[in-house]
C-alpha cells in the first residue's frame, strides 16, 4: 500500500558541518526505510532538513551552547 | 465560523531568490483563500516562509542539488 | 524556475467541521497561488491540513475554547 | 561529534493501519541512520510519528482520496 | 520590541490526559514568558498543543509506549 | 507522571536580536513551566528556536517588513 511521506530532520549546526555526502545518505537512508518499512513509493518521499544554532537547542533547561562549554 | 488559522509555507531557495514582492503575494493569497473558503478573520491569519537550501531538500531519495545538476 | 514546496495549514476545529469539498479547495488554491507566484510545478506540491481542538489552540494567553464561551 | 536530532515523520493513514510494529521499525530506523552517519548518541534522539487523514493530504493539487478513488 | 511569536507544544498522550485547566496554563505561561523575556505583545501570540500517542512517540530508538511496559 | 516534550518557538528577527541570554530565559522558562503545569521530567524537554525574517512572517495578509513600514 503506497503512502505519502514527509520527513523533517532538525540536528544542531555543530563546528563540523553536516556535508551535503552526510546530507544525502540521511535522505537516502529515511527514503530506503520508508520504501522497505511501510512500501512507500520512494517517488513522492520528501525529506527536509533543518540545521539549528546550538544558541536555539535547548535540553534539560539550557542550550546546547552552554553545554559544550562543558564539554557536554 | 471564525477559525484561528496558521499556514507555515516551506520552498527550495534557488538561483533566482523569492522576491519580498512574491512574498507579499503568497501571504495575500493565502490568507485571502482562507478567508474565502473558510470564512476565517483574515485578521489572526499568521503565515510564515521557510527558504530551503537545496542541500536540505530531498525528494525520491537524492538532493535537490543532486536533481539541479541533471538539469531536472 | 521549479521549486519544492511544501505547505502546512493548521485550523482550528470548530462546531462546523470543515468539509472534504473545502479541504479541496483549500489544497487546490494553495498549489494553484504557488504555480502563480513561483511557477513551481504543481505535480510536486505538497499540502497538509491540521485540524486543531480548540483546547489545544491558544491566542492572547487564552485558549480558543474560552473565547468562544464569551462569544469571541 | 554529538548532536540533537529530532525527527518528524508524516505519513497518509490509509486504510490499512502502520502497525505498532512498523512504527517501531521506524523509530529504531531514523535513530540508528543518524547514529550511523551523523555519529549521535542515539539517547537524545526523539522521533515523532503523524498520521494525516487522506482528506487532509494533498499533492498535485488535490486530495489523496480523490487519488484513491481513481485507484492511483 | 515587539515581535511575531508562534510556539508549539508537543507532548505525549499518557493513562492521565492532559486536561482542559492544564492547557490553559501551558498557553498563559508561554505567553507571559514570552512577553517578559522579549517584550512582545501577547495579543499575537499563538500557541498549538500537539498530543501524541505514546506508540508515535520514539526516543533513544524505540516508542515511549515500550519504554512505559518496563515502568520507565 | 512524565511525559516527552518537544516545544518550537518561532519568532521574527528583528533589529534589535533575541540574543543568547534571552534564548536561554526562554528554554529554561518553558522547561520550568511544563514542569510544573504537567510533572515532566525536564532532562528530556526539547527546545527549538527559529527567528524568522520579517519577510517571510504574514499577518493579517501582509509581511511584518510592511507592517514596520508603517510604524506598527
Amino acid at each position: 500500500m503506497r503512502r505519502m511521506p514527509y520527513v523533517n530532520i532538525k540536528v544542531t549546526r555543530e563546528k563540523e558541518p553536516v556535508t551535503p555526502e552526510q546530507k544525502q545518505q540521511l535522505i537516502k537512508g529515511v527514503t530506503d526505510l520508508l520504501q522497505n518499512v511501510l512500501g512507500k513509493n520512494p517517488k513522492t518521499t520528501v525529506v527536509v532538513i533543518d540545521e539549528v544554532e546550538t544558541d536555539n537547542w535547548g535540553i534539560a533547561g539550557e542550550t546546547v551552547t552552554e553545554r559544550r562549554k562543558r564539554g557536554e
